[in-house]
Formats: structure tokens, sequence, C-alpha cells
């Protein structure tokens, strides 16, 4: 499906981040006369984060293709975002635009943070397929993505929520229009609560953002609101906590609707404590502290398989399917992975012991290649590593793409002896390990022989094992001093 | 210092946990049936989360003694901590007896997330000794505290600040008094708001929190609410967001001051829409969920040192530092390490290439230990690991203490050998490593000789290694099948 956008500052720019490494080609259109700097600073930005986000094989990245004109960028278009300035009436031109040059069945979502589709959609031949699909910045890391318009099972809401689902993100279709649908209408909330505290003195912005950050906020990265609330309930639930929680709504504590002026004392103010704040880092550093950051938390929250991290799971699981599989010849290349940013050491270099795991995943693939998988695990059998041996060849660094070379060194009933070779895409070897691994009951706590299937699937490995060992196989540390 | 805590309900038995698991002893009383009870769940959780959150060697807990009268709980103390329910004349009447019967000097927190200094002080025979400290539930895990009720200088809020920060937390001193301080204003803000959503038909509780949890949640658990605007503004900073921000504020987005009537109906929506949200698990396992992400998240930005992962990570070296040294005999025990829940594999055992970061860990406390350290690496020099020989001889699971004894055996002026062993804290010794380093000159990527005082710690060492080496010292893998 060909994908269109129109507009590319950093909304519109993030968009199409997003699916350029995902692998669409993006066909752009915006006359802005910085355009292509702002563009190429948020995929600069984006590319960083997802060769140290992502643990499975990136795809090749899709095309930029820049168009001259909106009907050139939108011509055979399956889907398209807007993300224009917030003027309706530009809005208004640019969709009509658009409608006369794509064709009828694409779908058109707008990045808006306050117009509502019925908005968007007047005078519109097709009105049906104009959504409005707004992200949260950075796009290209933030899955979610409020969809208004239509029911989940409209046929333009269907088309765009699988597309979305594709790259990674996380629709949320919101049942009725409202002014700046969801996400905004809370912030903007907050945002005038933080304004009075600031305005009268309460607190400076510093004192605001660390109530948030040390407290709350780490909730909220993970539960939101009212999930939150239910465990401040107790096993007495949700019910309870309202009930507990219901007096308090009506104390006088907010000045929430008399909008503080936003004259130029409070700009000062607030500029002022900000630079107090934020200043010793400019923004381009600050872009990139928070995109480390979201990626930790993310990282984070896939490894207890919740909220954000399931979406990431879920897309580095799209990537490793999509991903070509290599040729499996002998010696068996079945594991990849690409040395992210927290696994290099104060050297500068991948850290020991990741080296180690690259090995054991490696080794892992040989299990499930040979059927020793998790099936097979449930049936109170495994493989346990007993010994070891490591030697280091070479240094690789972040961003290195490696791969594994494994050979069948030898096996009886009971056990099998492994050599992974670890080498960078351009065929350095930087470490070889030699492993021995033991077939056993795991409820008995010992060795056991393979049923015969599974024995039969080594025999066979071991046949295409004819080159001579490696020499340093079966070999020692060499000494110097005592031992050996 | 004599800690009392005057409640033990879910705030209370949080502020108790925080202070025994960082070694306090703590007298409480709370004449609620059911303390007991509650209090040792939510020191069972702490305990859980502490022993899979910190890295450094927990301190021997805390013991918790129960009193049978606030007068003897405060008796001595220098820090009281209040945490009943939210009634003012409850406060008034347990902070004179409080007052009654603790020190002149002691310092009075109250957890109330309502009420002023001024309130609670009204009739105090020292008021300025009096406190809010509002934490935020899970009080063990998150940080913030909100101080209100002193300038940062004056000596009960230094007092208190000390303390705080002592275990962990990040106090947060507010300028001025105002009904229910910063955190609860900013959550009454978009409570308000997220109820008429769900009462207008808009959301359910489900999409909004997705909203917040797949959004914005993600930035607000590292920067707050200024400092993700400073980014939004771009390199022109506050003062371009603001400006572009103003007249939306002027938008009537919003019905935040015309609260919802929590009546039946309104309940019983929130409450259904809760259930099919989150019903699957309990508030038990929602707990450790929570839990469980909010360590995922802490450790995450402590890799990154920022936020509420520094407060860890200074919490952390606080913990290494008060740790009683272990007697430096020979062989040498540098290292301790805890096995955390994220380290196990999927047989329930520490997985393979954790043993290899211990070993790494007690490498590097080896190298600190004879002056490899980061002082000396930035003289352009540092220790690689060309070989490694690894023996598994026991599993081990989360929660396990391992140390690592480590022998010399052997060196000369370019190079090292090293031998650990991992053991668990009842003796069992669980893997071996046998290590080869190079001692390199980082520019020129090779090996050099170490400057003589270097060079004499090793020495030094060896001197003291007398012992046989160990039979494996030297091996290789045997084989089964080819190779040597």
């Amino acid at each position: 499906m060909k994908i269109a956008a129109i507009g590319g500052g950093v909304i519109g720019g993030g968009w199409i981040a997003r699916f350029l490494l995902n692998g669409h080609d993006v066909t752009v259109y915006d006359p802005h006369p910085e355009a292509s700097r702002v563009l190429g600073e948020v995929v600069g930005n984006a590319t960083r984060a997802y060769q140290r986000m992502l643990l499975a094989p990136l795809p090749e990245p899709g095309r930029l293709i820049w168009a001259d004109s909106i009907a050139e960028a939108v011509e055979g278009a399956g889907f398209i975002q807007e993300s224009v300035p917030e003027r309706l009436d530009l809005k208004h031109r640019i969709l009509a635009e658009i409608e006369a040059a794509a064709p009828a069945d694409a779908v058109i979502g707008s990045s808006t943070s306050g117009f509502k589709p019925s908005e968007l959609r007047q005078g519109a031949k097709h009105p049906d397929r104009i959504l409005v699909a707004h992200p949260f910045n950075p796009v290209y890391l933030l899955p979610v993505v409020e969809i208004v318009g239509g029911a989940p099972d409209a046929p333009a809401v269907v088309k765009c929520c699988d597309l979305l689902r594709s790259v990674g993100m996380k629709p949320a279709v919101i049942a009725a229009e409202i002014d700046a649908h969801i996400g905004d209408r809370l912030l903007e909330a907050i945002w005038r609560e933080a304004l009075w505290l600031v305005k009268d003195g309460i607190a400076t912005t510093e004192v605001i953002d660390d109530i948030i950050r040390y407290g709350f906020g780490l909730r909220w990265a993970q539960m939101g609101l009212f999930e939150t609330y239910r465990i401040a309930g107790g096993e007495a639930g949700m019910r309870h906590f309202l009930a507990q929680f219901g007096p308090a709504l009506k104390w006088p504590w907010t000045k929430l609707m008399d909008v503080p002026d936003l004259d130029d004392a409070l700009i000062d103010m607030i500029a002022e404590q900000s630079d107090a704040q934020s200043g010793a880092h400019s923004i381009r550093e600050l872009e990139r502290i928070r995109d480390d950051n979201l990626i930790g938390i993310l990282q984070a929250l896939k490894a207890n398989d919740w909220g954000a991290g399931q979406t990431l799971r879920e897309m580095e699981n799209r990537l490793y399917a999509r991903a070509v599989p290599a040729p499996v010849g002998y010696p068996l290349v079945l594991h990849h992975a690409l040395v992210r940013g927290d696994w290099v050491d104060y050297n500068g270099h991948m850290t020991e012991f990741r080296y180690l795991q690259v090995m054991g995943d490696a080794t892992d693939a040989l299990m499930i290649h040979v059927g020793l998988d998790e099936a097979y695990r449930g049936t109170g059998h495994s493989a346990y590593t007993v010994e070891t041996h490591i030697r280091h060849l070479a240094e690789t660094s972040a961003g290195a793409k490696l791969s594994v070379e494994t050979r069948l060194l030898g096996h009886d009933a009971k056990r099998f002896r492994l050599h992974h070779s670890i080498r960078t895409d351009d065929g350095v070897e930087v470490a070889t390990g030699e492993h021995m691994i033991l077939h056993v009951d795991t409820v008995a706590g010992r060795a056991v022989p393979m049923p015969a299937p599974l024995l039969a699937r080594f025999d066979a490995l071991a046949a295409q094992e004819t080159d001579a060992p490696p020499l340093h196989a079966g070999q020692g540390i060499r000494s110097i001093g005592k031992g050996a």
C-alpha cells in the first residue's frame, strides 16, 4: 500500500520516520523551505532510537520520496496522513486537494489535536474516510493514536487501525467526537492547574515536574488513572474507592475554569523557571535523553509483558516473522543480534557477559531448531549448560550487527557439545564459544537419554559436521603461573 | 534516631516498610483490629520489591515494634509519621497526643493529602515541627514526598528531608500551602475531566487509561509537564511553546468546575467498566504487576542516570557504602550479588549469562582492589578479558545471595589469570570461572606491560596464593565426538 504524508514537521516527520523504519515507502509533500532539514533530523533521531530499542532485525528502511504537489503525493495512495498547522481553513483546503487526486478508497488520517471529524469533513466528497488519527510526540516511539470518526468496525477505521498496528502503534478508538479528543483534554486540565500553581508562587516548574516524574508519572507509564485507583480501593475495589473519593470532588480546590492570563509576566516567569530547570541541556540533548528514557521504559515494560511493552513485543515479533530466514546450511546460522547501546561497557565495547548472552540465545535457537522447544520443555525436559569456554578475538561496539555460526562438535544420548562463532556483518570473528550441554529431566534434576526422535535430529546434524574440529576445541586456558 | 509511625494502613504501612527495609527500627501504633495483617502484607510486598529492585546489599531490616499507645510509640522518637484517616478533628486529637509524649525536638510528618500545615497546627505546642510529608502509593517504591510547612532551610524541614533522602526518597519542598498541595490538585483536575468523559460516553475507563499509559504517561515518568513542553517548543524554547499554546487556553474545552454528580448511575458505570478492564487480575496481582513495572522503570531510568533512577542510584550507593566490608583475606571476597527476579530463565534458574555478569563484576572489584580503577583507566589503560572457562555446578534461583571468592592463579607484566568461585550464602559452590585478562593500552589497542606499582600489587597477591591450583584450572571441555 502506498503511503503519503502531507506535512513533515515534528509530528508529520514522526509519522514518516515510523513508516520508513517499518519498511514502507512514503511520499511526502511539504512546501516549507526547511522541510528537508527538519525531517532529516526527526528521521535521524528515530533511526538511532530504533537501533537501540528493537532486538528484532530492522527491515530495510522504505524510500522517502519528495513530491512537488499534493496531487503527486497522494496519487495511488492507500493511506494519507495530514499533519499541517492547526487552522481549520487550511485543513479544509488541503483535504479538498487530497480528495481531488487520491483514490476513492484511500483513508485520510488527520493529526489534528483539536478539530472534530465533523469539522474536518465539511464539504468533503467521501466524508467517512476522513478520520482523526492523533498521535503523541515522539510519534516514532509513543504507541498511542486517538482514532475518531467511526465505530471500531467501520471500514475506514479498520483499515487505518490495521495499518497502525502493523507499524507498532496502539490505536485507541474514541466512541464520540469532542473538541481536543481525550489526551489533550486531560493534559489541558492539568496544564491549567499547573499554570495557576506557578502564577500563585506555590511551586516552580521544576518542583511541579519533580512531583510528577518522581511520583504519579511513574504509575501512569504503566496503568493510567482508573486502574491505579482500582488498586487504591483495595480488595473492596473501584466502588469503594469512589465512595471514599467522591466527597473530595465537592471541595473548592481548583481554579480550573478561571483561566490564567498568559500575560508577559507569567510567560517570563515560566520561561525563566524552565531555563533554570532544563537550560543545562540543549533541546537536541533533551530529545535524546527523552528517547533513551522511553526506550528503557518500553523495554522494562516488555520484560514484564505489560502495556506499551506488549506493543513493543508485538512489533518485534512481526519484525522477526518478516525477517528473511537465513538459509540453514552448515554451519547453522540461526541467531542474529544487534549490539544495543546498553550492552556497552566503560571501554566503549560490548561488555563481556553480553557475548555469553548472544551465545545462549544461539543455543536456544539451536534447541528450537532440533525440537527441544517450549512444547518439549512442557514434558518435563530441558537442557542445562554445564561448561563453557569463551575466546574473545576482537572488540565490537553499539550498533554492530552480529550473527552466530553454530556447529555440533559431538553428542551422545545425554549430552551435546556446541561451538558458536560470533561474527560481525563484515565477517570479523569477534568471539567463539564451546559449550557442553546436558539433556535433563527437570523434575528428577538429572541427565537422562533423549527420546529417539530428538536424538535422530542430533544424529542428522552430526552427519553434516564433516570439517576438522577447530584447533582450540577442547583446549583449556594456557598457564601463566600455577595450574595445569 | 528512633522512628515512630502512627497508623499502619496502606500509606502508613508503606512508610513503615521503607524505614524497616533501610535498616531503621520503627515503633508502630495502630488500634485497627486488622492492622497487623494489613501491615504484614505491605511489608511483604515491599520486601519482595526491594529484593528485585536493589543491586546493592540490603541492610539487616530494622525491628517492627508494636506499641499499645501513642505515648508509648512516640516516647524518645526523633521522627514521627502520622498516617491516620483524613479527618481534621481526628488529626488534631492524634497530634495533641503525640505532642504530649514526644521529645520537644521531634519532627512530626503528616501523610495528609488535603490539609494545610496551618490547619494541622491549630492548638499545637510546637507548631513549626509539624509538617505535611505527603507521599504517593506505593510509598516504598515511589520516591517523591511533598513537604509543606517551612522554607527549605527551616530546621524541621532540614531534619525531615535529610531523613527521607537517607531512605531513598525525593522530598519536594512546596513554597506555600494550599489545599491538597500539588500532586493531588493535578490529579484532581484530570480526574474531573476523566469522569465527564466516562459519564458522557466519550470513552470507557480502559480507553482513557490506554491513552495515558501508551501515550503521555510514558513521557511523564521521566520529565513531567514543563520539561516535556520545553522540547515541544523546539530550539525556540519554552517561550515559543507558550506563544503557540496560549490561544488554546481560551477554548471552551472543559467542564472542569462543573463537577459531575457521583450518583449511583455513574458509580455503576465506572465500576462495571473497571471490572471489564482489570477484573482478570486480583488487587494482589495488580499490586505485584505495578511494583514489577515500577522496578523495571526505575532500573531503566537508573541506567540512563535520570530522574527517579538517580534517586535509586543514590540509594544503592548509600547501601554499598553502609555495607559491612568483607574482611579481605585470601582467597579475596570482593563481590556479592543478589539474584534478581529478571535474571531467571524459563527453567526458573539464574540464566547462563548472568553467571558471567557476576564473574565480570567480581573481576571489576578485583581491578579496583589492585588500583586498576576508573582513575587509572583515565590514563588510557584498561584490562580486556581474552579467554574464559565456566563450569556450572548447581542451580540457583531468584533471591539467592551470592558471593565470589577470587584467586590469582598467575600473572606476568602484561596478563593476569583469575579464578572465581561463586557460592550461595549456605556455602554451595554454584559455578567457577577461570579468566585470562590482558593489560592494554586502549589507544594503541594492544597489550602493554603494567607500571611497576600496579605490578607490585599483583606480586603481593601472588605471594598469598599458596594452595595448589584447582584441578580443573587450565583444563578444556572434554571431548564427546570430534575435537581435542
